[in-house]
């Protein structure tokens, strides 16, 4: 198929190239252009504006969040530019008024929308085994799944109305967030008692909660490794937030979103704005003083 | 070895019958009989009180709460009628205060103490696959090693300060019961944009969080199925106040336990007091009305 | 003076018509005409655009929310039909970043822009009596004084920058929400030890919590009278999340206004959308199951 | 009347003098010799055991707290020296559960229990203006009623059951911890964005909030002057904390109480152990990172 491609983060590159290496057609735009030249190394056409790479059957987007996505496709015109007909699959995180009015946007217009955010890290969508949540009326849906295909290990159909895969994809950043303050908290218990959080993490990580949330978060934990960032922490407030706003929209309290919150706004007043999630457990050690205290 | 065992719950039942098979002469006490009598159906030497289950090489037991601890071993006099040198392996869940005050009063006496806290349900402990944490002073923990090998799939050493062990137990299930509450409150966002919860836990518990705690219960939360209790949810409630308490007592605040203790409350008051904590899914489901709404 | 008010709820009307009363040459505009004509027979003169009120030498307004504020201001173009010199006395409790966009906004053109929200129920507005706060570059605080006057008990200078006077504006309304979260707590625990609300609030609230907010929402608590609302139930929701935003964009945690959100969103499901912020006590009795329980 | 008085630290010193100045005849003791001196040289007869200060028709307690009181009444057996007919006027703030145990142990020896908790600090004491909060039997109420108003502005009935003075007591005590944290969490938004917490919490508490407990602790958070201590730090945590037992018999959720809790926990590990309450404004500072912001 002919394919678009705008948004080339980590993320976007290593889904990209693999449709490219399943053979389809591939237009790529970035903001930055270096991201760019480097899939046209692989086969891609790079296009030096985004309505360019938006005339193929089917246009991805992965870009970083609700303002990105405002500023290309609203304000900046692009939803104008496409050609009814074509069917644009959104695979960023964002917010679910923003994935409503989007969906509207896009029918007023004669446009498919399909909602498609993933679950894993940039190596398992190199590797073509994302989870990927779809949403979107199915007619378009089924014109894309078999570009999806490509990227992914699995495709978890989420019902037609697109916004259903965002709030997914939400609750479930929800509960990543949620299990690494729940370690943070739990090995400072254990360290104030005089176990290591490496003990303690190493037998959580490798029994009840042998999954890889949990190990990959748990080591850099343990480590008190906080950088590079996997998943910075930012981006973690930002979408423990876009998650608590669906709640807002749709009355639903959620206690534990609200504790993620301020524990993230504290790590950002200490210092943690480009450090890795983990980086929550400075503020459960923060909390207790632990440093202070083992040098008493 | 001559091993004495009292406490048959589930739990003990099944843990004593493995050193039965494993050929240690097992002498058995439990306060109702019944579950004794079952046990000398395997092999086991029947007593009626406490002391004479106390004679032999290593005493252990599994009894329900601080408060049983107390009675038959402080109160009762358990402690003062065993011989120099007996060791005993406790492996009930207990409080960081009384576990050291445990190890105080063994120590004055001439008695072993080891503690050795377990994760695992009764399936587990049938099947002699438990996780076994092993916290005591190094010869009586070298004594008991072979006894609770036979119960484990693995023991994690926890050093020589007993109470170690008890945290690190109640750091454990308040990971759980925070996993739990997470499930709940992402599951009823999702609800609330009209996504059913077992769509929702299926995909998260076979890819992100692929792991016991989170099939076991998140299956009862996607079915409603709260009874009968696996593990009951006052004892979760003990538990997390118990994790909160040893967080008191070393100054560790711990944000989210206070988050369980008032979600566990308000299923308590609901009426969920012989209910699985699964059951915390309700306490979401209420706060958004979400019945309710379903109806209009 | 010759001055222009627009937003004539309870609040604006009271304040318009104090400004009459003290011989200002007073035009006003609101966006149903029905208000309008009410100080109309007060000596004000009524137009029909808001540009219309613009006019003058000073321009009170009293909106709604940021929403209003925006379409009025920004998008509607009063800004751009206001002459250079004029000052712009803005009573709304608006967000702190929308308090900063307006100072922005108003600097471009040459005009004066004063933050003047305020502390007091419509009655309070109506004797002359208000708290305001005041905030804006000295010579355009100067020009208004006069008028600010007439309508305070006391004013408050708050520096040169706008936005402190919103931001303190949303932490007293925190304070507030906090205050009735605290009645509606505690008097829930005396009456599960069956001690009356009524029994325990007179105490409080003529002793240490003397105060007008303790005296005027514990009224209502006690006597479980919730409507008609003199503070809407969602505007403090609304004020709360307003005052999290500001949290946020300082990086400041506050953990009690993610306590207050909650506890407002869940009053908001069941049911609380039309009644006084007081109904926050409805949540605590429900948490509690307390009408079930006495029924039983 | 004939009179006893135990337990004399500032509160219990100065009511007991108020009782000396009305013309009864006082007999105090004190575990430290000193007090009881001091108030020896004002008229009361000073005795060395508690049991002595038990003999006259009514006895005061004036005790520390839970601990204190078992120690001297149950343990100490003071309660088994008491002549039938006595009424003990029991003025701690002590646990619910040891306020119905009390209240058993009293009646099943033929004495009578008057909880009769108090609102006010030593000085309020000393002017004989406390609220005083009264539980216990009618007949036994009845009679130690004047010596009461000896020491009171007012009595504050609360019922048969003297528990219910004491869960008042808490209830009340709980409001006073949450308008501090109040007053710290929006005091230092309020900083955040240049406002000085003394202007913000003038502005406050000689308005919304003019009531004691906001004027005493709102001086010393925008002083921060935290030593000496007024009301340390301490027990307004071990008084959540009994606050929350009560909730937790009674089943009700206090998620303020929660918060209350964490952050005076943070304040401990923090150092605050021999400041006042109002130091809670110290850990909304460190979340916040306040200080280091402001050189940076």
């Amino acid at each position: 198929m002919k394919v678009g491609f705008i948004g080339l983060g980590a993320m976007g590159s290593a889904m990209a190239s693999n449709l490219i290496a399943a053979g389809h057609a591939v237009t790529v735009w970035n903001r930055s252009e270096a991201a760019a030249e480097k899939l046209g190394s692989l086969g891609a056409k790079v296009v030096h504006t985004p309505d360019r790479a938006a005339q193929g059957d089917v246009l991805h987007s992965m870009l970083a969040n609700d303002q990105a996505m405002r500023e290309v496709f609203l304000d900046g015109g692009l939803l104008d530019a496409m050609d009814p007909g074509t069917v644009h699959v959104n695979h960023a995180t964002i917010s679910v008024a923003l994935a409503k009015q989007l969906a509207e946007e896009h029918g007023k217009r004669g446009l498919g929308y399909v909602a498609a955010p993933v679950f894993g890290r940039p190596d398992v969508a190199a590797a073509g085994k994302l989870n990927i949540l779809v949403a979107g009326q199915a007619t378009a849906v089924e014109k894309v799944k078999p570009l999806l295909e490509v990227m992914a290990a699995k495709l978890w159909p989420m019902g037609d109305a697109p916004e259903r895969a965002n709030v997914v994809k939400l609750a479930g950043n929800f509960m990543i967030v949620t299990a690494i303050e729940s370690m943070a908290e739990a090995s400072v218990l254990a360290r104030a008692y005089g176990v290591s959080a490496s003990d303690f993490l190493e037998l959580m990580t490798s029994t009840l909660f042998a999954s890889p949330v949990y190990q990959i978060y748990g080591k850099s934990i343990a480590e008190q490794r906080f950088t590079p960032p996997g998943f910075a922490l930012p981006l973690g407030l930002k979408d423990v937030m876009l998650a608590q706003d669906a709640g807002h929209a749709a009355q639903v309290a959620m206690p534990l979103a609200s504790v993620l919150r301020d524990s993230l706004l504290e790590a950002m007043a200490d210092g943690a704005e480009s450090m890795d999630l983990s980086a929550l457990a400075r503020v459960s050690e923060r909390r207790a003083n632990l440093d202070q205290r083992n040098k008493g």
